[in-house]
């Protein structure tokens, strides 16, 4: 073990220390005055309260689903296959979880303050009024990473200690990274409700407060007396911030663990105890913290007329770029020349160009979705184009924007999977996605700096603040809408590449090498994993409509029931209508949540570990696809909608607020609202979650037979080893599979060439018919096993085998007729498959004697 | 060979035979007073307009396409594998094409003759409505499955003879099977043209005919004034009458096609010189077209309070059970005890238990259609509920409608490809495609009747015949938008069925025996396939709109340039308007048509058969839940919208039409008709249309490498078996491969009980750690080929492997030091893979000598 392994978790506390620095630095700015702070106060006070809501649920679940993995930990062996697991895998899963929602929490905090301390800045000058909201959003940021690197790093520390780990390639490490498992899925589970649930919340306030307030009691929109103008204003932050937030500490988690799976089957000699495979994505995701906060010094301006959005590029370029140098020397000096995993050999060099792979791909992600959803850009103006002739083809515009935009980021992923591959295997594809993640600190700080851009400008519109401070809020929530564009993009390339590393890790534990849609089940496996992205979207849609009816009655409920609140005389029970709205919202995503948790356990255990690989194919590649193209219809929706307040042409004529296309345009962005906000960025916990239940279940479902396949393989290869080293190597140069594309000449020169025996070299010859053909594939002797001697006759006739083929049958089946012979008899009524009837032969033969 | 191969096509003639006779019973019916006849005139004018320009069109894609064939059947090699092609291939590609187009001229032809004789006959009876509609139906059904049997049967027949097949399993029968595939690509291109083109052409006709006519001209709907009338009329039977009829041509022919490749490769003893696998899914449905003609006699009523729908019911249910009871017969007569496809060993019985599969698949398919569709069902009440908040929330309650629409015929689906797999293999599956396909005729005889009568309660409203007449039609009406619903569900349902088979028989013509997702290239294809049914989409919906603006501006030219047009002085140039719309569908549906005809034979050429099955594999998954959600949510759609013409009660009030959740019902109606007409059931083209291609070009990209692996594999096999059957089969009893799943002491016991040799024995003990456990799997011996002589002692140490292992691995590298080492230095500088190693290695190897 080397020291090198203490520096992940000190990488973790460093962001976690600077965060604190940043985070008291932001406590410390200036609040404004008495109205604002009190505006402000609300909103805090309903995010407390949503969180307080959603953590006495999700504990429950927690307790429960914790109780279950301890006892699947004291579950030692299944079908004879040793487990390497144990009931300390609760521990860790409780451990994500609540990390999770610690970084849940940070943010939303952080957020509720940077706020109005934004606002109140944007009174002095626009640099610092970016200076407070993007120190907010980079606390959010140094939050959610640092508590990654920390919790996986520390608990892997505590690991190798806990099992007693001396070697990599041992049970013992096997057993700690199965533990470790459980910390991903912790923090994927609260993800999921904070995503999904968050999602709902907020759209359910959105409509609710919509729809009592401005509708049936006339009063202006973000009025301190709607009772759900808050749960509103704390729906922004718990869908864009808290929801985006565990998002992503679950991608980020989730991809270094996959990567450590992986890196623990590669067996190498370096200067880690063999460990460096398993290390690097951890050095090079704490590293990233590092560049990220290195990052953020450049995210400054000169004066009111500097671009913001150059600014955060700036910065997330420059950490990017300082990352990726990084891992060249951390990828030169840690890992061995070459490496080898499941047979696929790479250099570390090629380690270090999948890096660069991960963040080229989450750069176009990121890019491409920002020009699909973009305010001026085509795809936006046709959705605006055809708003003009009414509802429906505003709508059928914004579905093709959305379906036409699934094309180029697909054919990035697909790109990039195959080029990481190339370059090193599956590690590849892990570690492209590591590199991608790794400066997730500095992503989520440009994400968080949004939605805080954002409610500054609402506090500063409801607090009648000068214009000049609205034209500075103004100028970074513009900004703002294009990051989270831009975010989401990164969000889902980073679940899709998260989602395949997993994917790739499954295979590994549940012991299968191969995932074969050639066979019916996995390709069933496949439809119905294609099919759980749409039942997915269309539960979470309609959740949205039954949480709005039920924060629309309790409205309702105040304003009839506490007398004063039209008169400003009473405060409205904003705390029960966020508890309403929150318990409508967990409620809601209940069924879509099952079907994520539960289906992987119930295919992984009827139907074993390869048609779950189906399954989990399906529900990655269709939910990809679902997630891309309802995000970015709903954002083009929006921002349709939005180019009407500053006017657009459409055929030459000017169109505003009010007008019909306008008008139009909202349907379109009220259809895009559940898109967007609540089903679109659900796809990718969906397809997390679900890999990363399947990695967990993976020992248990592993398939004896599948092991047995290995042995026998393994058996076959050391009969052919053996009679190799006792020949002194003569086999080993003789290989004869390569005469199967040469003629039957060509076959003895290669024969007599490569020094091969006069046997082999008769085989060889046996293996082309009387025209000089090859046929070895063809006259494949084993299916004489189940036939007649006549049978096979006529066989080896049709087949075309050559004389002594047809011989060695022959005398096969004779020396078969015994009980040997009786014995496939008994299996020819019986099986279904030859793998069955061999394996039943062999212990009918066995009780025979 | 046999008799029996003539009665196909004799079972297609006959259906032809009594085709005629019904199209001459319908010709000879009453046509009406002279106002009808003029109207039906017209429509019937333009649909053969229709057919005459597409047909222009299509005429320079066919000669292209043949010409490309006929060149591609001259390489009769590609990388060293012999192909089994013919230049003829481009005849059958012509003869399917001629015929697709025929059978759709037929269908067009009689409903354009059928429409206004059951106007007239509605004056009588709705006994007689019924029964002239219902024929018009008939003479489409055995129109289109005549035409594929004969067709099928009939080429086959002369291909047997021009090839001189002799033998089943021969080179010859492939080429003469191969250049079968001809056909069914020809009749599936032409579909492509008809579903698509048609699709695009009735909705764009439909708008152009209203935004023209009845905005701008301020005529009523459907006056002949209006030169884009015609052609709205025309698109119903170009879309739901030819489209529909090509569609279930192409999948007719590609199911048998697809079952007769996979029964090629069965090598069985039968009566029928061993063809019957594959001449039973012909012989199946020319029974079914039988018992289709019988089924008709069932479709009758006694009088006018009689119900239409359980006649037709009566009539599909009873030609379904017939096939399937002489299904039993036919199997039980020409199939041999056992069959084996590809290792799979399945009896003759449960082939037929998987044609009982199709049969169920299809129906259920067809049932839960209906129920997502169909008035007053939950679903359609939803949505009338959701209309009533208004545009927004009548789109996503549709939408949502769409998505959960796709959870059954999914699980069905997937249930029925794993039963029928279970039954029978991939034979199985193929054969519960046909088995499903056989009552086609009687299928498509439900489906024309409802365009047929939809058409003649419009000749009777604008003819305002009396109300008992409107009253019958309405009825007749009524029943067929419940069988153009289940008629979808059965479309998709045998796209998908199809697309399977045609799958499993790509995979074995291109050499392939596995498409593992788990490979990097193999999963990125199968994101892009997944892809692909979205961008066709959007291309599709987006095409509507943009031929709808072409329409407009006919419309408009013929209003002003030729004058008397309003006065009916002037006929307006119906022709043109068709030809137009006809042209400019034809144009619109060029890229999503390249799409699907150039992406299979890019991705087969550059990457290979195994990319390109997980390229079809995703398609085909993306394309049916495609499908499903778009036909379903426009269905649902189109039905709420009706749902309000006799009023719907929505919270306690009544709704009609004008009322605002009506005009809300409207958007939602506007935004499903691209839906449901065009991109929906294009998906159903799509899937199959990809899978036909990848079968023609299966040939040319089969890899080399897997015949070689085959090969290798083989090579293996046989020196195992050749050194079993020296020792008068030893070998065969000592399984040494169970031995992975026991422990030493296990696997000496059985070592003994079944009569090893000593010197087996002891392989399976070494493969036993210190410890007593199996290592065989883990002690890679073949890995140490690559490495030193220190490096491979620390592998085998650190993997356990026993000591004679160790030791064997040394003695290898010991005897590899010479020329051999040296040449796998080279190796280890120079390839990426071990397999390219070894390749080039053997090259190196032999230069030396």
């Amino acid at each position: 073990m080397n020291q090198i392994i203490y520096l992940v978790p000190a990488l973790g506390i460093l962001g976690l220390v600077v965060m604190a620095v940043k985070s008291a630095w932001v406590s410390k700015q200036d609040a404004g005055d008495k109205n604002m702070q009190e505006l402000a106060g609300y909103i805090a006070d309903g995010a407390m309260a949503f969180l307080k809501a959603e953590w006495k649920v999700l504990s429950i679940f927690v307790v429960i689903a914790a109780a279950l993995l301890a006892y699947s930990g004291t579950i030692h062996e299944v079908n004879g296959i040793q487990i390497h697991s144990s009931w300390i895998i609760s521990i860790a899963f409780i451990i994500g979880a609540v990390f999770s929602a610690t970084a849940g929490y940070i943010g939303m905090k952080v957020a509720t303050k940077a706020n109005v301390r934004t606002t109140q800045a944007a009174r002095t000058s626009l640099k610092q009024a970016l200076k407070v909201s993007f120190t907010g959003g980079t606390v959010m940021g140094l939050g959610v990473a640092g508590l990654a690197v920390l919790g996986l790093g520390g608990l892997f520390i505590v690991f190798l200690k806990v099992f007693n780990v001396v070697e990599v390639d041992s049970d013992q490490m096997k057993t700690a990274i199965e533990v470790l498992t459980g910390f991903s899925l912790g923090a994927e589970s609260i993800a999921l409700f904070a995503r999904v649930g968050g999602g709902i919340y907020t759209k359910a306030a959105d409509v609710g407060a919509d729809l009592v307030g401005k509708v049936e009691a006339g009063i202006p929109e973000d009025d301190v007396r709607n009772p759900a103008t808050i749960a509103d204003n704390v729906g922004d932050n718990v869908g864009d911030v808290a929801g985006m937030g565990a998002d992503l500490f679950g991608s980020y988690v989730a991809t270094i663990l996959a990567t450590m799976v992986l890196g623990q089957e590669i067996v190498v000699e370096d200067n880690y105890g063999g460990m460096s495979p398993i290390l690097l994505p951890m050095i090079i995701c704490g590293l990233g913290i590092v560049f990220s906060i290195v990052g953020t010094w450049f995210v400054t301006i000169k004066d009111e007329k500097s671009n913001v959005q150059n600014a955060l590029n700036m910065g997330n370029w420059s950490s990017m770029l300082l990352t990726v140098i990084a891992s060249y020397f951390v990828v030169d000096m840690m890992l061995p020349e070459t490496l080898n995993l499941r047979g696929y050999e790479f250099s570390k060099l090629n380690v270090f160009f999948a890096i660069i792979v991960g963040t080229v791909v989450g750069a176009i992600m990121s890019i491409v979705t920002e020009y699909y959803t973009a305010m001026g850009k085509g795809p936006v103006n046709s959705i605006i184009q055809q708003s003009s002739t009414g509802h429906a083809t505003n709508i059928i515009g914004g579905l093709s924007v959305g379906m036409k935009s699934t094309v180029i980021p697909i054919l990035t992923l697909a790109g990039g999977i195959m080029a990481s591959y190339y370059f090193a295997g599956l590690y590849g594809v892990a570690i492209a996605a590591a590199g991608m993640m790794a400066t997730t600190a500095m992503q989520l700080a440009i994400d968080a700096f949004g939605p805080i851009a954002d409610n500054a400008g609402g506090i500063a519109e409801m607090s009648q603040l000068p214009p000049e401070v609205r034209e500075r809020t103004d100028n970074l929530d513009a900004v703002g809408n294009t990051t989270a564009a831009t975010g989401k993009g990164f969000a889902i390339a980073s679940a899709a590449l998260t989602s395949l590393a997993l994917f790739a890790a499954f295979v590994g534990i549940a012991g299968i090498d191969a995932i074969d849609i050639y066979k019916a089940p996995v390709l069933a496996g496949l439809f119905v994993g294609g099919m759980i992205p749409f039942i997915f979207s269309a539960l979470c849609i309609q959740a949205v409509g039954k949480a709005a009816m039920d924060m629309v009655q309790e409205v309702r409920r105040q304003f009839r029931e506490i007398p004063g609140i039209m008169e400003y005389k009473a405060k409205p029970e904003y705390e029960k209508c966020v508890a309403i709205s929150t318990k409508a919202s967990i409620r809601e995503m209940m069924m879509p949540g099952a079907i994520a948790l539960i289906t992987p356990v119930i295919v992984g255990f009827i139907f074993g570990p390869e048609v779950l690989g189906g399954l989990l194919a399906g529900v990655t590649v269709s939910g990809v696809l679902m997630g891309i193209f309802q995000s970015n219809a709903g954002g083009a929706w929006d921002n349709a909608k939005k180019s009407f307040e500053k006017g657009v042409m459409i055929n030459g004529e000017m169109f505003y607020k009010k007008s019909e296309p306008h008008k139009a345009s909202v349907t379109g962005d009220t259809v895009g609202d559940p898109f967007k906000d609540t089903s679109g960025p659900s796809m990718n916990i969906l397809i997390k979650l679900m890999s990363i239940v399947s990695l967990v279940i993976a020992p248990y479902i592993a398939e004896p037979s599948s092991g047995k396949n290995a042995g026998a393989d393994a058996c076959c290869e050391q009969k052919m080893e053996a009679a190799c080293c006792e020949k002194g190597g003569e086999m080993g140069k003789c290989d004869m599979s390569l005469c199967a594309t040469m003629t039957k000449e060509e076959c003895a020169a290669h024969c007599d060439s490569v020094g091969c025996s006069a046997e082999e070299k008769a085989h060889c010859m046996s293996m082309y018919g009387e025209d000089g053909k090859y046929i070895g594939g063809k006259c494949d002797m084993q299916k004489c096993k189940s036939m007649t001697a006549e049978e096979c006759a006529a066989y080896c006739d049709k087949m075309g085998c050559s004389a002594e083929q047809k011989e060695a049958c022959l005398k096969m089946i004779e020396a078969h007729k015994g009980e040997g012979g009786a014995c496939m008899d008994g299996c020819k009524s019986g099986c279904k498959t030859k793998e069955e009837c061999m394996k039943n032969c062999g212990e009918a033969c066995a009780s025979k004697h």
